[in-house]
């Protein structure tokens, strides 16, 4: 077994002050290290309830290229550890939810968040590639942001593609359901699951948000390894041995991937 | 709301005295009654541990003539009751692990496990239909059996095309696992789900299988309304509105089913 320690950081960013938050973003990587693998909230930097795409843009960043980058690629250097963050992306005249994989080595790979939540429809434009999986120190990894989790074929893309762990950068704001429904993910794709929430209300032009908290970290078996509490700050990480999940064989005659059935499933396509 | 009375039969089917076991199905039924929908366990009149192939042909029965089919047809109609029982099919010289639908209009459906568990591979040949979805009193139901359960396409092709309900007979023999899986399946599906497990141990030559009982009926937002003792044999029965399940609008923006992006799901197909 080669054990990594893998968590999460739940906290409460300020909305809009990008600045604000990744100063204390920073403070709380530093505090987590070490670690191999840190999961960071769904626009973990910015805050979430933007009213227009004009408001996204002079907090969006290209991919690669912006405060954010430079903070948690340097921390990713420093710290020899996997950073997965939400940050809202800007590629010429389009906005995305996307998250990236800041690598140890200095590099970053992205995703575009697939199935965009209500009113995210009227700020970012939905994904357009399959989610993402990245070789890592850790083995691969996959990437999913937040109502993504509620797709099932998002997990199990990425866990039939190599994923050992499941990174799922969130600013879930339904209460638990998420939480509940990551065990059957573990356990129908034999993988571990990091769900990094935020926390705290935000409460713009009269319209207001709850964010749910319980981040968490769960084994192949649906085990929850690690909880947040609902309204706290609060970074867990645990050790595991990222190579269980690759134990795909239920019983000596069944395999979870090979037993499947694509032809049956009728009404997939 | 028109509700209705859904529910599972929970008990421990002797192995091999199918006449013993259908008089406890019919008293179990009949003390159930009334209820609209009832599901059985996994092979639910013969037991479960057959050595061979050969040892399931003088229990195993033809679509829809049979001592259980009898017994069965016979009840739905009398309770006005539909009901859902796994049995061991014969077709020529094939043997299924099958479960029927009985109407209360006196007709049958049937469904073949496509997803085989372990040593059934052995005894029975996979199914070569899509998991059924059959129009009912309660509107459209699914047939999934056991095993089913931890492919995450077979719930969601049934709810895709239309199924309220998800009948799940079944014969569990991990502990919990499905259980807490099928909180998931609900959940992503926004269905009810009715999972009718068997208890006891069948120890044959050797072999011990307990199986693990925890029968339940989950509502589609995940919470168990209903479950069954490990233990004992258990009749849940409880009223739902079965159109609740129709609702899969999340939010304003977000259909359960009109938001997947199946383009995308790389390596499903």
């Amino acid at each position: 077994m080669t054990p990594a320690r893998i968590g999460y950081i739940q906290y409460k960013p300020e909305f809009g002050d990008r600045t604000g938050n990744l100063a204390r973003l920073e403070a709380l990587c530093r505090q987590a290290a070490p670690a191999d693998l840190l999961v960071l909230p769904e626009l973990a930097a910015t805050g979430y309830e933007f009213l227009s795409p004009a408001e996204v843009r002079p907090l969006a960043e290209p991919f690669g290229d912006g405060p954010t980058f430079d903070l948690c690629g340097r921390l990713a250097r420093e710290l020899n550890a996997t950073l997965v963050a939400g940050y809202p992306e800007s590629a010429g005249e389009r906005l995305y939810n996307a998250a990236f994989v800041a690598l140890p080595d200095g590099t970053f790979a992205n995703y575009r968040k697939i199935h965009l939540f209500s009113r995210e429809k009227e700020l970012f434009s939905p994904g357009d590639a399959p989610p993402l999986v990245v070789e890592t120190p850790l083995g691969r990894i996959g990437v999913m942001i937040c109502f993504d989790w509620l797709f099932p074929e998002t997990a199990h893309s990425l866990a039939i593609r190599g994923a050992r762990i499941l990174c799922h950068p969130s600013n879930l704001v339904l209460p638990g359901f998420c939480q509940k429904a990551m065990l059957g993910r573990c356990i129908e794709n034999r993988v571990f699951a990091v769900t990094a929430n935020r926390w705290g209300v935000e409460e713009r032009v009269g319209r207001r948000l709850r964010f749910t908290g319980l981040s968490q970290v769960v084994d192949p078996r649906g085990n929850v390894l690690l909880a947040a509490p609902e309204e706290a700050d609060h970074l867990g990480v645990v050790e595991i041995d990222p190579a269980l999940a690759d134990d795909k064989q239920v019983t000596e005659h069944n395999h979870l991937f090979a037993d499947r059935r694509p032809d049956l499933y009728e009404g997939l396509g």
